[in-house]
């Protein structure tokens, strides 16, 4: 099982923290327009189950995922299942309402990729501009159940160096519907 | 809306009906092996609500398909959705499963399709040799709202006059757990 190590911040000064991105030699790639369409699930409480239900339109790309409740406190860690999709957003949305699975949102975002060495590991980065909320960066790391602890704190460690302060557990659906976490 | 207009019949005696379709210059197609596997929805009782969710795998090739209460009495018309899958038939069952949706069983067949022209359509026929269960022939035309009459009756005038018997409207997966319709 994949376990996705993420850890996402806020950015109050978007300015000085691409200066200290880039005192690490660390470039921002080409903006990726990502459209995020998530579902109601017909008889699980998502908001309370922790879980989340997309589809990921990019660029000609679709993808479904599914994430699982987080497993700490402070990253993101959670099960993931990301499959590309062969038919369309459109049918795919068919399919899922067939079901009784509910568009909720849609969160439309600009992301710039990166990637920073750091306790002997590459972290991919991302730079994001999300629709109504503004600038966010995530740092994650792909682990198993064995190597989950030691990921973790590489991202905490890197987080703390790039002086990113708490991080934020809710995701940009809930900070768009503003619930808590 | 594409509507699937279909009638299925037990063959008791295939002998006798092979002669019949040859007779009218039928020939049966190469033997496709299908393995379908049906799922329970997590909170719909899929028996009650006439519906079914399955994935088909066939050779390389992968779908997922959604069908609809059936909508009249005699034919098997119902609402179909059918989308081939980018991802495996395992990665696609471990979404489903994590979704809450179990799976049921799996029907195994081999098919061998024909065409046949009947009230001036060609309507696609298939001769099923289900795993347990023995040999059916299913006819089938697509129509959609404005043809779905007219569909009706080429069907049930064809099955008469290859003298199949009366219709099966109970699945392959309703006949293999001994539910009625």
């Amino acid at each position: 099982m994949n376990i996705e190590v993420e850890q996402k911040h806020c950015v109050d000064n978007p300015a000085a923290l691409q200066v200290r991105l880039a005192v690490r030699g660390v470039t921002l790639g080409l903006a990726i327009v990502q459209a995020d369409t998530y579902f109601a699930h017909p008889c699980r409480n998502f908001a309370e189950t922790d879980e989340a239900l997309r589809i990921r339109v990019e660029g000609a790309d679709c993808f479904v995922t599914y994430k699982g409740p987080k497993l700490d406190a402070t990253t993101k860690s959670r099960r993931e299942l990301e499959l590309p999709l062969a038919a369309s957003h459109a049918e795919f949305t068919e399919l899922l309402a067939a079901l009784g699975f509910e568009s909720v949102m849609t969160v439309r975002k600009s992301r710039r990729p990166f990637e920073l060495q750091h306790g002997g590991q590459s972290v991919h980065g991302a730079w994001d501009e999300i629709d109504g909320l503004g600038t966010f960066v995530e740092l994650e790391l792909s682990a198993d159940d064995a190597s989950l602890a030691a990921a973790q704190q590489v991202i905490s460690s890197l987080a703390a160096e790039l002086q990113l302060g708490p991080s934020e557990r809710r995701s940009y659906l809930e900070l768009l519907l503003g619930q808590s976490s």
